[in-house]
């Protein structure tokens, strides 16, 4: 489907390039190493959802000001913080198909390159002097830490539950779209019901753009999605489609699966095991149900509101979160 | 000199019980884990001087509200955040006495637990409501990293200047101190003048504290520190008794020095023959020079503000940055 994906990035063309001069330039990092460290994550073809979603809800939202492409950029620097730390956390060698920059850099340096970054959007978000903004992005950011950790502290356990998939989900992916969105709004001074509205489609978006990700490291290659496919598994991440097909299996299959999942250098032969058995006890059908179940939801969160090319464009990349390749 | 030390804390006895339940109660983790991490760092007999030197800066500036004791936590969370990620940068195996974090429970968990209070210490900033304050506090988190990353490109450097040394403690150490006090008089309400009098007074207290630091690292022992003597060299931190050293030994001197400082696996005679070589060359005594002319700079910025209690108490903690053997 990169019908869909071609479509939207056409229609946000200005934008797009409006937010690469904006993270170019508003980066500052005064010293080489940052500058280099940063642009290596930065730089490297993202897809620039965050901050282009915190646009759209701005312009949706009536908008006129000229303060949403720097902020905006806000959202791109916390994401990109999260994935250097990420990255070293769960020794990933690529990122968005380059060597990961701790693998070139070092841990220290990267450490604390995530740590400027995730400095620096909270003290662009500070320029605005708009108070509930910051406790918003302050907030947002708190929680991702959390959401991290408990990524973290559910590794290879394989009895986790759906409640807890979507807890780590939600604060690793869905709140910070949700803040993106909910910025729009609020620097736009739409009323609370409007910004209400965007929250819940940038969150609704979130969990569904998570969903396909995770599908995705299941279904996908790897010169595709820019990571090695199985990644997640070998990380410990235990996913929704396996999580509904631990559920189901019997003690038998159950057992295979396990085996395999907590078996850290597990062949290509098991991994082919393991997607048929996620298949059998239908996983991956249950995960994709859920993801258009919540892109739904996203687009139904902005019935109300009077149509618009923005709204269509948003409504776009709602489809686009089920359809992506990559 | 216990005198001061004891002097001081008994006369700021109830701020720092204050001070204590306030970061037990507004660490807010939610996760166990975190509790944990965050609790084994903060809660190992730190001096609570950033906290402390906020509330008494609000104080002196005849602060009658009650949000200081609440506020004056985003000090030493902050100070934590660094702390965690620092150990783990610098792969030190002790702190305030206790094995590091990271040997404990791990680098990844260390890192996100960090993050955490980095993110936790901005969220109490930004319920204040008040933007200056949230202004200053996001810049200083900013600088403070982009310092820490200066510190790490100059580890090992035996060229490295007094120039550049000053710049890596003002980061490290200094602007933290000075935001500090400078956050007791915003929020005290104070003119511009006397807000940039505290702004002096901590930033030259911060960087006579550290100047006094890095002489402890070769003067102390390591029970008294709490941290293994000689442990700055060991990761490569150069300061400013080698720096100045360095720079005024002949050059076979020098040259045994960049060999013993160079080697990370120096030995205790190594160690021995580096001191007396730093005191040939008066690099112990221009140190201390130079940190008392700090001191004093932040004792007179002080001048101009009417005698009292707590002033005598801030006069009293640039003395102790001084004679501190801890």
């Amino acid at each position: 489907m990169k019908d869909i994906k071609n479509k939207i990035y056409a229609m946000v063309k200005n934008d797009l390039d409006a937010i690469e001069a904006a993270l170019k330039y508003n980066l500052n990092p005064h010293i080489d190493l940052v500058a280099k460290i940063a642009g290596h994550i930065l730089f490297a073809g993202g897809k620039r959802l965050r901050p282009l979603l915190m646009i759209l809800s701005a312009k949706l939202c009536g908008y006129k000001g000229k303060d949403h492409i720097v902020l905006s950029t806000v959202f791109e620097y916390l994401h990109a913080a999260t994935l250097l730390h990420d990255d070293l956390i769960d020794e990933a060698s690529t990122r968005r198909g380059k060597t990961a920059a701790h693998l070139i850099w070092g841990n220290s340096e990267t450490i604390l390159t995530g740590d400027f970054l995730l400095a620096r959007s909270i003290r662009i978000a500070t320029e605005t002097n708009n108070i509930s903004l910051m406790k918003n992005i302050a907030e947002v950011t708190e929680k991702m830490s959390l959401g991290e950790i408990c990524q973290l502290m559910n590794a290879g356990n394989t009895d986790i539950s759906e409640k807890q998939y979507m807890d780590i989900i939600s604060g690793k992916t869905a709140i910070l779209f949700q803040c993106a969105c909910r910025t729009g709004a609020i620097i736009a001074n739409v009323p609370e019901k409007v910004q209400k509205a965007l929250s819940v489609y940038g969150f609704s978006l979130g969990i569904a753009f998570q969903m396909a990700d995770d599908l995705l490291d299941y279904t996908s290659e790897t010169k595709t999605i820019g990571k090695n496919v199985g990644a997640d598994l070998k990380e410990g991440k235990i996913t929704l489609p396996v999580i509904y097909a631990l559920k189901h299996a019997c003690a038998k299959d159950r057992a295979t699966m396990e085996k395999i999942i907590t078996n850290n250098v597990f062949s290509q032969d098991d991994f082919k095991i393991l997607i048929e058995l996620i298949k059998k006890y239908n996983g991956f059908s249950y995960t994709r149900q859920c993801a258009e179940s919540y892109a739904a939801d996203a687009k139904n969160a902005l019935l109300f509101i009077n149509n618009s090319e923005t709204k269509n464009i948003l409504i776009d990349i709602a489809d686009y979160a089920l359809s992506r390749e990559a």
